[in-house]
């Protein structure tokens, strides 16, 4: 088996850190139980593994191509994708009432990242397809939703996210895209888009575009986006897909890595116009589109996350098998590479950054669930600041995360990680695209210093920083050992990161370059000691469990070392990254361009 | 053009921190004037600019291939490299008694660093090559010499290096390809041999292998390994090439990068018999085998320093074309995003790493110069413990920090970065090599740990923070501004490693896999400390020269603000490296295998 689910540890994040008992009990979400959850896990594991995770060589060897405005995708997709969508996976969060399961964000989430990390290049498809679903039950209109949410939902369509432009990649304010009212109702697209995924392919029997366009009469800047549904086959009154739109694929991108993902370069109204309908009101286009692109964004954080715990399967599966060189500590012969100490610490580098990561996500997936259906509006209010605070964190922290493992993963394998047919190298290319889709990470930190922190003051960053220091506190309750120390590096690390939203808060009106200097260092250092709060959670939880004899022993135990790792070589790196932040903003800023 | 060559940073290094005008007053380094080696560089700029470079992507996309046993390398290689010998760039440090300048390492280095940032592939060849030359000119028998020696220099002739077997990767203690005594002096060799860069090619006359084998009575381990000589075409009386040697390429590698270099499965003896000469005594090969590997790992050291300049002068290239949003500080519409500060933080942060560890490489090659050429036997035997210390780290620490400053110049293309055309993301590829060939970073960190810093006890690196000390107190002269940053960082850098060493030092009878488990920070906090070492003093001279008013005043400038950002944002990273290996062996090594 070449992916196997870290089913013990989701279901650990998910019970003991993420609360699903205490989400279960929240109205609407009772069909979360703790049993139905291991169910729908165990599921999705055995489609991934099995169905899923054998097609991702072939994926990056005999890539999806493109012929004469065609795209084919790499053989066998279309059919787990058709298997994909008849299992109801596409349909995990989605409402009932369009034939979704309903279920929360907590259990689609390691659903998600089972599907990114079996095939990352095949779970884009439904990634995108989730976000058009978000934009349209938010925005659309009831026939819109009639017309194509349950198409969607089943998987029989596919959706995307048309943004991109050549001159409009982070600055959406450049997009030119034109839409012309028709006085019916319908509008003509005029317009290229580029890097658009899973733009065109052979997966579905229709396509439903998603695209930020101007209105003739529309505002410079974004305050002039509309949002229109341009479906790549026209509907048929009875709901079938008919004429061929005037959206054409141009072209694909030949691209580092998800080489199976197509990316395409989308013609619009090249031949008489691409006939589009507008979602929700004009110029909005951009807020609807943000509901898309957080969607999106936390769903790009769980692709790091799967495919560093992806890399580093791979990786202790080598270590296991490869042979050489004598135990540091004398043996009779050579001995399996895991037993050499640096290969066991770049493993433990993968598993420790990779674990905080989920358990992050997991924890700011269940704030979602709780900020939409808990009937008390300060926790309603409270999740929802604490999820929106985090999407930037976990976007950009477990993306970046997820190059540094991947590279550690292809370094475990020695020169064999550096040939192709080895697949370690295919991670390290995949994972390199994670931090610039969605938004960079420099446009993540944006999002983090300027909405996310500045806007309320730090008051968000200071409550959550509050909940890690009470972990601190219950850490404090055991002396020596393990705890002591993860306490030790916590403390500290809390402490580097209240002083930095101190600075951020403080600096932005009178040094706004300053404090943009340091925002990826800023959001990185939430990401580490954010996570090694969450690990030391575990680490607590772990030992308590030990304490009482209660469950898989060794699993804990594995927990508590990982957390340890985590704490003396990950959480002292936030201790560097304030001294970037608070004293670093000369060095970025000194040089005139010519000096480069 | 699509590669400049640093010469100004060069020269300021070479001349300034490495101390040329010394070395030039040492016996044997008179030609190494600052006039001819300012002469040469430029020659050498424009040589590697204009023939080599152009050839960078092609290889890429038309990497070299193998066809019946032959290997044709990519279109114009062929042209290139006999351009190259015939300007006798072969031949930069090697003696003048057989063709060569015989100018000092400190010369050859920026020549190397300039070959390998037009094109890493390419430049393997030549690398390869001044191994064979060394460990011929070291232990060849004067015929071997008169044989060899000068085809190589010339570039008529390549070499080889042929360790690694399918078993024996790291560890060659475990080669077992055999060379049987045929009694008139030759051997014959059987066996096959992987991983052989330029192993098979069609750029030369002739290619001489340089073998690791066991004659039938060597006792077993890396005691009973012997060095052999095994051209492709056996010698003829007259030195001309003749009948073809039975060492074949049976297939070369599908590699992640550095695609144009060939990497061969050498197969030794299929057919009767690979006839060698033995190099050197019997059972001493690998000896001889770490006088090429020493200067290799240097060059692949060089390597990364060379990958990553030419990384950061894509990444400045683009980010000063691309234009996208606007100016933070408020703008009438997008500027070019070199104005964005974490554009801007990132491009300093692959220029200041890619100084610093230039830096750090050609004080260690003037080091060997020096070790080679002085007088007086006490500054010989310093200078060369001072070399040996640096080697892992130049090759350890460099390589590893190219990995990240082109995937840094990746993110500054943002969505471009990651379509293959635009051509970043070959430097992502290519670099992932380097810190595994020539030994990985662990093999780097082992040398460093126990030959260079226990076996002394601590003295070599001791005597070296001694002189980073020095640094620190010239910096102390000047109150505030940015010396007193850098040296605010310095100081406590320095004195964090000077712990880490004798924690090394300390432990390593007790608690062997304990000071392991640290190996590879300290080899890269080592490398942070001392890169941040020569950036301080380059700002200690670059702050000289402006209060004089010498030179070029906005380049020494630029140097005091790179080292100002490099003590903020590169050298507290070595603190973190510090926590991790002083506390950090618990969560390395306390897991069992199964747990992973």
């Amino acid at each position: 088996m070449s992916y196997v689910a870290p089913l013990k540890d989701m279901q650990f994040v998910i019970k003991e850190l993420a609360g699903l008992a205490q989400l279960n009990a929240l109205p609407g979400c009772e069909d979360a139980s703790p049993e139905t959850v291991e169910a729908v896990l165990e599921e999705n594991a055995k489609f991934c593994s099995e169905v899923i995770a054998p097609l991702n060589v072939a994926g990056d060897k005999e890539p999806s191509f493109w012929q004469d405005g065609k795209v084919t995708t790499t053989k066998g997709f279309k059919e787990a994708f058709k298997a994909f969508g008849e299992a109801g996976w596409q349909g995990v969060q989605h409402p009932v009432e369009f034939g979704g399961q309903g279920l929360p964000k907590l259990v689609a989430t390691p659903c998600i990242e089972m599907l990114n990390s079996a095939n990352l290049s095949f779970a884009l498809c439904p990634l995108l397809t989730d976000g058009a679903i978000e934009a349209l039950m938010t925005a659309g209109t009831e026939e819109q939703k009639k017309i194509y949410l349950e198409n969607l939902v089943s998987g029989k369509w596919t959706g995307t996210m048309n943004l991109t432009e050549p001159q409009a990649g982070s600055d959406l304010a450049l997009v030119r895209t034109r839409a012309v009212p028709q006085g019916d109702g319908t509008y003509k697209l005029f317009g290229t888009k580029i890097f658009i995924t899973f733009g065109e392919h052979d997966m579905a029997e229709n396509i439903v575009h998603l695209v930020l366009a101007r209105t003739p009469d529309a505002p410079e800047g974004v305050k002039g986006i509309s949002l229109f549904i341009v479906p790549k086959y026209l509907v048929n009154a009875d709901g079938s897909p008919g004429e061929r739109n005037d959206v054409h694929c141009v072209s694909i991108e030949h691209k580092l890595g998800i080489k199976a993902s197509p990316t395409a370069v989308l013609q619009f109204g090249d031949h008489g116009g691409a006939v589009g309908t507008l979602v929700g009101e004009e110029n909005r286009g951009l807020e609807y589109m943000f509901i898309m692109m957080n969607a999106a964004r936390f769903a790009v954080g769980m692709q790091g996350i799967a495919v560093a715990e992806r890399a580093y399967q791979k990786a202790v599966q080598y270590a296991r098998d490869r042979v050489q060189s004598r135990d540091l500590a004398g043996s009779s012969g050579p001995v399996a590479i895991i037993h050499h100490p640096d290969v066991r610490r770049m493993l433990m580098s993968m598993r420790a950054q990779t674990e905080a990561a989920r358990a992050l996500a997991y924890v700011t997936a269940a704030a979602h669930d709780v900020a939409h259906h808990h009937p008390d509006d300060a926790a309603r209010k409270a999740n929802q600041a604490f999820y929106e605070f985090m999407v930037p964190i976990v976007k950009g922290w477990s993306t970046e995360m997820s190059i540094d493992v991947a590279s550690s993963g292809v370094q475990v394998h020695g020169g064999m990680g550096f040939i192709e047919e080895t697949g370690a190298a295919q991670y390290y290319r995949d994972a390199r695209i994670l931090p610039i889709y969605e938004g960079t990470t420099a446009i993540q930190a944006n999002d983090l210093v300027g909405r996310k922190t500045v806007r309320d003051g730090g008051a968000t960053a200071r409550s959550i920083l509050a909940l890690a220091r009470r972990t601190e506190e219950e850490l404090a309750a055991h002396a020596g050992g393990d705890l002591a120390a993860i306490r030790k590096q916590l403390s500290a690390a809390v402490g580097a990161l209240d002083e930095v939203v101190s600075h951020v808060v403080g600096n932005m009106k009178t040094d706004i370059k300053g404090v943009f200097a340091g925002s990826v260092p800023y959001l990185k250092m939430a990401g580490i000691v954010l996570g090694g709060w969450q690990m030391a959670r575990a680490a607590l939880i772990a030992a308590e469990k030990l304490k009482t004899g209660e469950g898989d022993t060794r699993f804990y135990e594995a927990k508590i070392v990982t957390a340890r790792f985590y704490a003396d070589h990950i959480l002292p790196q936030s201790l560097a990254y304030r001294t970037a932040i608070v004293d670093g903003a000369q060095g970025v800023l000194a040089l005139a361009e010519e000096q480069f």
